[in-house]
């Protein structure tokens, strides 16, 4: 393991792409206002139709001495194709915000724009960390321990070796740095704990997982019921699995949340019985308040890039705000590249295909 | 669509395992005993240690005037490779109550012991319908709408664009001929509802069963939310995208479930006001009582499987022998068969193989 000490940065630039999502400028301005609040070391570049910012803008007169406006008109789509977007929307606010970020005007961007054009925008202009072959998507999940963060939840339909291990870095660096767990635990998602259980490159994964120092605590194999159960602060998969799982969460609470509204909703009685229990079903619906969990962070990338959900509120889109600041602040990008360094160096002791090669062909026969 | 007027079988011989999951003979018999109160054609073949049965059928005399034993010393245990029970465990419990089916003296197996022995053993056994490449596991999950099927659950790590085809068919006949719903509606899980979404096998099934002529309606592409949502009725997936998406609803029906007990059972007022909300909470119990799901249903074999859950008890038990017992009476397997061979008619019209490749290229350059 490398070493870790990285310098707080003390002051914050974030680039704010104002016209994505549902609500625009109205969830982004009142947003960005709610994270000023917490982290007074942060300033905003913000990248959109300059009309629209400033009406809204003028109701937070102490966010307006943390702002620049950067005027521009063009507007990337919730439905255009990621192709399209790279091509078309060279001037949109969502393409300069990323820009300020390369050209070192800015050190994180938020979007709640398109994701697929974000993550295309995102890699063609910041690129990847060296020793990162492919970014992830990772986002924090409640869980009955606290959250557990999941990676890819979507950037990549199918997973390497090599990808698994990447992100397992980077997730365990994040649970480190950025959420200050001193030794995180990780598992990679499977579907048993059996070494012989689910895909070739998974299993070769784990091989290579279980032989190297890594930051964290490798803890092999978890299953879809861990992440609820946060047995571990750490899940890595490839993003198809993970967009799946993460989506089947979200339906799966919408469903417990149904069922309530409706044992409790439809009759006169069970109204009075919620209006009893109002102060504990208070605390539920807080626990699992899903804006608290805003903020799908593409990691791996030479940048710190934000994707606040296309619905969220002003509530939802400041914890996606301060996600990047916390970034940004604990020099995120550079711990992953000293863990990089650190893992390259391990490489050259171990042969790795060997090893890989080696205990594949053990479990076959086992 | 082929005919689907099936004469309802009478009367209804089903094989227990008796030896399996948690509790064995305590779980198997007084679940037995359940279901034979609501399916009064329906009779038992008991496979196990007969003084192990018999203790505990003493105490159920109506069911024991509808049981025979079979008598067998040697158990399938929980954690036994699937290679090794197939190898030594021809006289098992479990090996003999598949045997019952294949040789006509039972119509159903149904058994709570380890999962990937029985699904070795039913496939050597029983092997597949004519025309299914490979079985599936389908299970129930409550909805917000009711409850969906969804397959495959762990049975096939990947699968090609005919396994998927073959699935939807197991799928919508099991809803159409088992659960009575006239046009059942199905998908195909995948990380987007667009045609160029997801892997290349998805494409390709999704392009054929929007031209085939199936039993219920196809949808298209669902997400993973739409699993809690009850969007469709049927939902298909290769097994490791299946497996993960099951357990993940697991894991976070788990962690509201926790949350609601934290909230109102660590303090006198929580619980004071739990004791007012009880009987919506009650309500909210029955409704999402995974016990009336239990029963993975192997879909696809010549000949009935049931695998019930390791640590079902009597009640979660008799729900996986009725669910057996209605896929016998309503000859799932014929009504397979007939929409297997209009499949097969079909075929001969389409041109698969030009439709999939003209399909998956206007894709590729969309």
């Amino acid at each position: 393991m490398s070493d870790n000490s990285i310098n707080k940065k003390q002051t914050i630039t974030i680039a704010l792409d104002c016209m994505g999502g549902d609500k625009g400028v109205h969830a982004v301005i009142p947003g960005a206002a709610r994270a000023a609040k917490q982290m007074p070391n942060v300033s905003f570049l913000l990248f959109g139709r300059k009309n629209d910012i400033q009406s809204v803008l003028v109701k937070y007169p102490k966010l307006e001495n943390r702002c620049e406006i950067v005027h521009c008109d063009d507007v990337v789509a919730g439905d255009d194709k990621p192709s399209a977007a790279l091509r078309s929307g060279r001037k949109s606010s969502m393409r300069l915000a990323i820009n300020a970020v390369s050209e070192g005007r800015a050190d994180c961007i938020v979007s709640s724009g398109n994701t697929g054009a974000l993550m295309a925008m995102a890699k063609l202009v910041l690129k990847c960390l060296p020793g990162i072959h492919r970014p992830a998507i990772a986002s924090l999940i409640p869980t009955v321990r606290g959250s557990t963060l999941v990676l890819d939840l979507g950037a990549n339909l199918t997973c390497n070796e090599d990808n698994y291990i990447q992100f397992m870095i980077l997730g365990a660096v994040y649970a480190k740095a950025v959420l200050g767990i001193s030794s995180p635990t990780a598992g990679l998602l499977n579907i048993g704990t059996e070494d012989t259980k689910g895909h070739e490159m998974l299993q070769m994964a784990k091989a290579i997982l279980a032989q190297v120092e890594m930051p964290g605590e490798f803890k092999g194999f978890v299953e879809g019921d861990d992440i609820g159960k946060g047995t571990v602060d750490v899940i890595v998969t490839d993003g198809f699995t993970g967009n799946v799982a993460l989506k089947t969460a979200e339906g799966i609470g919408h469903l417990f949340r149904e069922t309530l509204q409706d044992a409790f909703g439809k009759s006169l009685f069970g109204r009075l019985a919620y209006l009893l229990a109002y102060k504990p079903f208070s605390k539920v619906k807080k626990r699992l308040d899903h804006r608290v969990y805003n903020g799908g962070l593409f990691l791996g990338l030479n940048g710190v890039c934000i994707k606040s959900h296309g619905s969220a509120d002003d509530y939802a889109f400041s914890h996606a705000v301060i996600a990047g600041a916390k970034m940004v602040e604990n020099g995120f990008n550079t711990v992953v590249a000293n863990e990089i360094k650190a893992l390259e160096n391990q490489k050259q002791k171990h042969d790795f295909d060997e090893l890989k090669h080696a205990d594949i062909s053990e479990m076959a026969s086992a």
